[in-house]
């Protein structure tokens, strides 16, 4: 449309999920309908690309010299870590409540394919926290797919030396799932995954 | 998670189209996986936010006094004016090419139980073109709901001292569109506007 236009719309375009016509209309908004929150929105993101950066320790999150998990006693105490692809599945795992430990952040999961090789996840740190004994139990919380199995059996060989309990979380119908709907590969993983009913 | 991660989400979950989760993506995304991008986010953001304003002759987006299609004599002196709720229907009839008329965009359509009046909506200035005898044709693209029946209803009644000649888009099947996946409203609107076949 005009080129100031045409340069916010492809930079909001690279976001991740927006495609043309979502940048098209977030760039609409920005600019004619609240133009006030585009002031709002490059305020905090210049803030928060100052102040957040990644945990040197787990790979979250941070705006100190630790992430808010890390720094909390009680959970890096308790010796187990769980490993994740990504922030957003560290997110997802602490709404659920379900898991008080600490984590471990790759950034991604060993891709061939994609170029995606051990020197590029957040391996390093991990072996670090292993080395000086932090590590008593390994969780992999990591996805259900090739590359996920392939990155939790890297992670198998490489942590073999050290006697760190490594287990992965289980697979198989989601809650409230039902066989009827359930996708071939689910019905394996879940197949698999059976166990004594008491 | 952090102050300003989460001023960042907030900020971004404002944008049309984006929630919570997207939202998420977003920040960890510009902060963690692309740091890169947030600079350059910040700086596109800022030079549109100064130069992008409404063109004050039809509400288009535009860099300069007039925007890109009002400043083209060709499409100003064919005396036709499409008459569109948004700027993003604008940039959708462009990209059809099958108009070459010039615009009005009046930012919105009447709607009185979410408080927007004639007088929130871009007449004052379609109402000046008017007066200047600028316009000869006026096509009302306005959409197929009760909000866009009530705007165009509105606007036949302010033209209609003027004798400009108002027309309203056509409704009925889309193209590739079947009778048997087509809802019942659009099947009604479809069988309104049914035509001699020759």
């Amino acid at each position: 449309m005009t080129p100031s236009f045409d340069a916010l719309q492809k930079q909001l375009k690279k976001l991740p999920g927006v495609g043309y016509r979502s940048a098209e209309r977030m760039a609409i908004h920005l600019l004619l309908e609240k133009p006030e929150s585009a002031h709002s929105l490059i305020d905090v993101l210049k803030q928060a690309n100052g102040n957040v950066s990644s945990c040197p320790i787990c790979g979250n999150i941070c705006e100190d010299a630790e992430c808010s998990i890390c720094i909390d006693e009680r959970r890096s105490e308790s010796g187990s870590v769980c490993v994740v692809e990504q922030v957003s599945d560290l997110l997802s795992l602490e709404k659920s409540g379900a898991y008080r430990g600490s984590y471990h952040v790759l950034h991604g999961k060993l891709s061939p394919i994609n170029g995606v090789g051990p020197s590029d996840l957040n391996f390093d740190s991990l072996m670090k926290r292993v080395e000086v004994g932090a590590i008593s139990e390994l969780i992999l919380a990591l996805p259900n797919d090739i590359e996920g199995e392939a990155t939790c059996h890297y992670l198998t060989d490489l942590l073999e030396p050290y006697g760190v309990n490594v287990s992965r979380i289980g697979f198989g119908l989601p809650s409230g799932g039902s066989v009827l709907y359930a996708d071939a590969v689910t019905l394996k993983s879940a197949l698999d995954a059976r166990q004594t009913f008491q």
